[in-house]
């Protein structure tokens, strides 16, 4: 592996000789766990499992699909076999196309005549992919803020904001960031809010319910997050929570900028999106509820309306969210 | 004592032979721990220890009150002793209208030559009263929702919500409620989840940033809340995240319910509010926070403008959040 020179978790997923190695994000940063996977079964039960979220998949699913190859190099249809491994990575996750998108690099990258060598090259020429155009988007979505810009994220942004960060300082700009906790994994304060400190920027955490008073109060120039994915006519699928924040963003006239890098075209409307639903038993574990007449409703992602969206940053510049058809042209 | 008809949340202040009984709120509803008040200091250092909340301390005070009246009886100057006994429990927490609220009541209901009878039976005239108000306030909320409606609320709305649901029932209807978990204590998912459920009301828990989705998707017919402070000009203050589900449910046409017993007519506007903010500590300690570099806050309430308020429901009905003067004119 090549040096580490960013925060943790931007090197959290990394191959090796014995398997994938994957940085346990359910418990990081009080400990530093890494989970290792030796087959692709072993990694779609690990995203299955939230050892890693966000970017996270991506990652394991491009070097899972290079685990998968060692062993369909030696089945009767090495093909299928890598075809059914790449079904099984997108099932883990329904809502989050990074997946999808790492299997296809990884499945059009391949050469079967050296299966293992040439997936393992294209696994490797995915990571290097998803890191350049973070980069590129960070720095378009800096190119729009202000220096001294006070934002307010929500959950873990991930390489987007990684990139941001890195794209503010290259542009001369200081910045400080509010993160929200986002429960009930309390990524915002377990992912974000270490890693921007890491990184150097004064970071302040609210509680999710606080970002609204924070938006009303002046205190904030811009909402920024990431989206797990943007719809053609431009509603953002994000982390529940993101939706009231962009409500009350638009209330207060902050501006909402989603970082994605790049819009779903085959994704017509927020209605075509299935919302992942995580089972009721753990939010109310999560929330300390013991009472079996209480249930609980844990959607994973909300959509926000293009209405409530100012900007969508891609790895392509920025676009309104009703000109999202733009980004093809803007090849 | 009257048997207990309903929830245990709706008794948690009693009266007893050797003392005063207060529920311990804070760890409820995992422990029912009752501690016990022989003095009105042991009372006054309850409130103070947070043993009890929100409607709590009015009742505590009442009876905290009736047991100085054991005391100062045998004193040479029984009314000193007892207005000393009001300015200690005011003191608790000086930004709780309520505990003078039943400090007076005892003090203007007492009669010297009876000093323990009198106050005794001031107490539980303003214990009385407190229960009559809210089921009145309850039954003016209950009217304005229909049968079978489907509420989401926030924090603990305590003896405003149980004569919702009583009133709810008083009028034929049903009703199933969304709690939100309320960060960080969670008086959600320990305090409103629990008491509904006790109560036979549907209930369901979820995440504070789960709200605007759920008031987006349809399935909430009302936001319902109480307000800790109503102006005059119809801000509402209330526990922080209230503002981001207003904002939300106006954005979605849900109609948003405030309770409080009456407007505060000696608040002009949400600016003349203070907030309180709780040191940063105890968020991030309740976040999982321990990187020192990253810094918290945490504001205890924020204010909704009236803009996002449909109506204010007091004792004496319902009134539009720019119509509250003719509350007094309702008398």
């Amino acid at each position: 592996m090549t040096a580490l020179a960013g925060p943790v978790l931007a090197d959290s997923v990394l191959p090796a000789e014995d398997g994938v190695r994957i940085l346990d994000r359910r418990v990081f940063p009080h400990r530093r766990t890494w989970v290792l996977c030796t087959t692709v079964e072993d990694v779609a039960r690990a995203i299955e499992d939230m050892v890693t979220q966000s970017s996270g998949p991506y990652f394991a699913a491009a070097w899972g699909m290079a685990l998968a190859a060692r062993t369909a190099v030696s089945t009767p249809d090495p093909r299928a076999a890598m075809e059914r491994a790449g079904r099984r990575l997108v099932a883990t996750r329904p809502t989050n196309n990074h997946i999808g998108e790492a299997v296809d690099l990884v499945l059009s990258g391949v050469d079967y005549r050296d299966l293992v060598g040439s997936a393992r090259a294209a696994a490797a020429a995915a990571d290097a992919r998803y890191r350049e155009r973070s980069r590129v988007l960070g720095s378009h979505a800096a190119a729009l803020l202000p220096d001294g810009a006070a934002l307010l994220t929500h959950c873990w942004a991930d390489f987007y904001l990684i990139g941001l960060v890195e794209g503010m300082r290259a542009q001369g700009k200081d910045l400080s960031v509010f993160c929200t906790e986002t429960r009930p994994y309390r990524q915002g304060a377990r992912l974000t809010a270490p890693t921007l400190a890491e990184m150097g920027v004064p970071t302040t955490l609210v509680t999710d319910g606080t970002g609204a008073a924070l938006l009303a109060s002046g205190r904030v120039d811009a909402l920024v997050t990431a989206a797990d994915r943007v719809t053609a006519d431009g509603h953002v699928v994000n982390k529940v929570g993101t939706l009231g924040l962009a409500v009350a963003a638009h209330a207060f006239d902050v501006p909402y900028l989603a970082m994605v890098r790049a819009p779903d075209p085959t994704t017509r409307t927020g209605a075509d999106v299935p919302i992942e639903h995580r089972p009721a038993a753990e939010l109310l574990d999560a929330a300390g509820v013991v009472d079996p007449a209480v249930d609980g409703l844990y959607p994973a992602f909300d959509i926000t309306p293009p209405r409530f969206v100012t900007t969508v940053v891609t790895d392509r510049g920025p676009f309104a969210p009703t000109a999202l058809s733009r980004y093809e042209e803007a090849a």
